[in-house]
């Protein structure tokens, strides 16, 4: 068979990119650094969305929508964040047919308008906690632009809340750290994430504590798939977000922050891919099962019927491919390009003796089962495969993380992979020279 | 009772800015011309999206993504597009920190860039239809806003298809008009929309024909609720979206595109809302019955609990307000103002007698119910209560609407309600007459 993709090991960025490409999961936009999400990969992104969304509004929080549109003034009222944003920023300058009294900026983040509104709306001891998300695109001029992983415009969610006191922030931040980040990226990812906390060096700016939520990629490097950060007061300070206390007097709220990205297609593809294409895991895989007619012929259609009947009553995702006009090995190579946990292969030959075939995507294998046992056969693939999935990667990371004794050591061994050291053999002048070797500490 | 809001009889339009405000719908935001939608305002936005997507998604259409900046040279493309939109755009100019060599415009739809991917995309007459949708944002700058009904930045659905003969599309322009938008509009939102095609004047620049559906609200007035175009093959021929025919040759394909907006939520509180606060019907309310306990006392957490439980338990979508900090007062009318459709009150005066209050908005009515038979009284007047704003929505349409015999007698007629007139009474001067008296021909 032709090699469709770049074998990973050979150039493992191609090999992304081609996987991208020939999967129907993004083209580039038409400005540079944008990008088409496709229905083959928005759709992977709309389940990790509704996932996501159901976790965060258990967790108390409700949706609002901010403006995509800042002033400018807003952005230089922090200081500390704007130079971190400045040179990522889009600005509008002419609307209406004219030029704009004050210039506007498309948000890199809504903090800053969240932040104005939170001080409006905390009032009393009552309002609190108060706690926001969005789900929203965000603009932050991106120079080496990434499909998924780094792109001018992103989509994302943000949650901002407010709190009477400092553990309750505290909770809640650890809260979605675990049960809505960490639960969703292990258990419908089926990503093994290194969970913990940033170094001061690295840690968002404002933020007293960054929890980080790290994968290990294909080729052993470490990707961020999430954030929520713990913000103190200096937030509210900075937004004067106060609140008349229950005990009586004036005090400022204890904020949080917290987010994940489209980024997390890229990581999804960067762990679970093969050189065939990507794999799904199939708690997230909006289509789990794929039911393809080989060729037409006596009995086909009546057991393609069957199986995405007692399929969908089974409560599988199933989508049915009855193109027969088209080649079957070409759709079988775009199935597996896509990533579909299994294929229902139906055909004339095998019909003729009571079997389709199940193909799965993640270990190859390709086993004839009898119609009659399609949806059993099925429902304990699926549960299978999200564990054989999570397990490889465990296993692959395991493989690409290394003890090291020294700091020297660790530089060297995180060139193609992660090292593991106590802190107190790094330390802070340690991290400095780690990073001069374009070495970062991601986790503690 | 102190009044809440300005009637609706002294002043519609300051009514509808109370109402939006303190029922919490949204906010202005920053920059002119934006809003904040608050969680209230967003939950009904949320509802109406995830009805229409399922919907929508039942067509066969698949939602994708395109980026939120066009290339300015994009929308000179299509002259005769652009001078519809042209004062309205966001223009770019700033990015990366210096001035871009081609500013980028703030997409005011992504109709050229849909354009552009579908004709990349469509090669074969087996790439067809191709069915695309995407829920976005989009800014058309504007001079005189209103929350939800003219916003510089608006949330919409868009969606664009392509199709390999003139019926198919046709037949999907129809589907979405109909099972889409007029079946979600009446039996969902309880909105009777007049539904037909635009004239040739008022319709979409490019279209052959536009099919729309016009909402009266409550002083009169008629409200776009929604579109669908029919547009020949002219679109195709502008972004050469062309094919290789089954029977051979190469064919421009037959479009389509149709979109619905925030503007909708506007629509809602325009039709639904009287003098105390918005009234949701109860298939589209986030939350359907609000329990609220009144004040503690024997026995009051103890029915809460068990009516909170059954009514979750039946479906209901239910909502706990035991803010027995806030006076009841005060919280009832917060509950009026944001249309909750059921109030179950709980207090220690009715629960001595096994009773509980029962209130309904959409008629002001407050019934003791027992404990034993809440679930049923609830799912009855859900049931009862959808139909009554409905049939409210219908009866007062029916009395802004007057048979015209003339033209004259229509423009007089249509400064206060809808004017139903024959077409031959009308005709294209008659159009020009009436649109010089601020008349326009809505819909045929
Ligand atoms: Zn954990
Ligand atoms: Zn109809």
């Amino acid at each position: 068979m032709a090699r469709v993709l770049t074998p990973r090991a050979e150039d493992f960025p191609r090999w992304y990119q081609d996987l991208i490409s020939k999967a129907e999961m993004a083209d580039n936009g038409p400005v540079r650094g944008t990008m088409v999400i496709r229905p083959t990969g928005y759709a992977i992104w709309e389940r990790m969305v509704s996932d996501l969304d159901a976790r965060i509004k258990a967790t108390g929080a409700e949706n609002a929508y901010f403006p995509l549109f800042i002033p400018e003034s807003y952005l230089k009222r922090e200081a500390e964040h704007v130079e971190g944003f400045s040179p990522e920023l889009a600005v509008v300058t002419h609307g209406g047919g004219k030029k704009l009294e004050e210039p506007v900026v498309v948000r890199p983040t809504s903090e800053t308008v969240i932040g104005e509104f939170m001080a409006k709306w905390t009032q009393s001891y009552r309002d609190l906690p108060l706690l926001l998300n969005q789900w929203a695109n965000v603009v932050r001029w991106e120079m080496r632009p990434r499909v998924f992983l780094r792109t001018s415009e992103f989509l994302w969610q943000e949650g901002h809340t407010a709190h009477a006191d400092e553990q309750d922030a505290r909770d809640y931040a650890r809260r979605i750290l675990h049960e809505v980040y960490e639960d969703f990226m292990v258990n419908v990812l089926a990503i093994p994430v290194t969970v913990g906390r940033k170094t001061n060096r690295e840690r968002f700016a404002g933020a007293t504590s960054t929890y980080t939520l790290e994968a290990q990629t294909g080729d052993g490097k470490a990707l961020q798939m999430g954030t929520s950060h713990e913000l103190g007061q200096n937030f509210a300070k900075a937004f004067d977000i106060s609140f008349s206390a229950k005990e009586g007097g004036q005090q400022f709220a204890w904020t949080t922050s917290w987010g994940v990205s489209t980024r997390m297609v890229g990581g999804l593809i960067m762990v679970h891919g093969d050189d065939n294409g990507l794999r799904v895991p199939p708690k997230l895989a909006p289509i789990q099962a794929y039911v393809m007619v080989v060729k037409d012929g006596d009995g086909v259609a009546e057991a393609t019927d069957r199986v995405l009947a007692e399929l969908r009553a089974a409560g599988v995702r199933v989508q049915v491919n009855d193109r027969t006009d088209t080649p079957f090995g070409r759709r079988a190579v775009d199935a597996e390009l896509k990533g579909y946990p299994i294929r229902i292969e139906i055909g004339p030959r095998d019909i003729a003796e009571g079997n389709v075939t199940i193909a799965r995507r993640t270990d190859g294998s390709k086993t004839p089962v009898s119609v009659d046992g399609v949806t059993k056969a099925v429902l304990d693939a699926l549960e299978a495969d999200q564990k054989a999935l999570y397990d490889q990667a465990v296993v692959a990371r395991a493989a690409k993380t290394t003890d090291a004794a020294t700091l020297d050591e660790a530089i060297e061994v995180a060139g193609s992979g992660f090292a593991r050291i106590a802190w107190d053999k790094v330390g802070v002048d340690g991290e400095a020279k780690a990073n001069q070797s374009a070495v970062s500490v991601r986790c503690l």
